[in-house]
């Protein structure tokens, strides 16, 4: 491992393809993930762990059965465990997630995007 | 819980004290944090856990034994568990940092400040 920083600016640079999340780096037994998202996700849930979303560039709404929120650049939103949630961008948006290894971004294993490194 | 974003513009303009972390959320059972840095910190490291670093605005040096690294805006590093460190900055910067619940920021519970909300 050198001693270099993460920079989101040159990841982002690195692929187009929207709502499939990359890992950039690793804490403990937690993913730092980005992604560029454009559209609708589909509703979901993760039973088991919290998520944190932060916009880089961009606007997102989160949208949920009691209240969207809606985060632009340099803001944060955790959706609790087990809470449904629907992630939508009117135009391309730059997002940080952050979760634990393993959790499928769709909430289903089985539709799942394979998370790779960039 | 209120549907509101976490803005890290107007959590940094609630205090101003350098090296004294506020935690801004919760995710699982880790902290997301902010702090105002300037100057010198210590050398510590943290025996077990990792943690990460992302410079919101100015830019600060991470010193580690075997080199240094250099952060600015966007930009994030996640030190190594149990690796020695000092976080330095020659002017003020904003960082946000990553870690489980009860971290020490100097680690040793004895000098690390206590950690407040925001």
């Amino acid at each position: 491992m050198t001693n270099k920083p993460i920079n989101l600016v040159e990841k982002f640079a690195t692929f187009s393809e929207h709502w499939s999340p990359k890992i950039v780096a690793q804490l403990n037994d937690y993913d730092v993930l980005i992604a560029k998202v454009e559209g609708e996700f589909n509703w979901h849930n993760h039973p088991d762990t919290d998520e944190m979303f932060m916009v880089i560039e961009g606007e997102i709404t989160i949208e949920m059965k009691d209240g969207d929120v809606t985060l632009g650049p340099g803001e944060i939103y955790v959706v609790p465990k087990g809470k449904d949630h629907r992630p939508v961008a009117k135009k391309e948006a730059k997002i940080m997630l952050i979760e634990p290894q393993g959790v499928p971004n769709t909430g289903d294993p089985a539709t799942a995007k394979t998370k790779e490194w960039r």
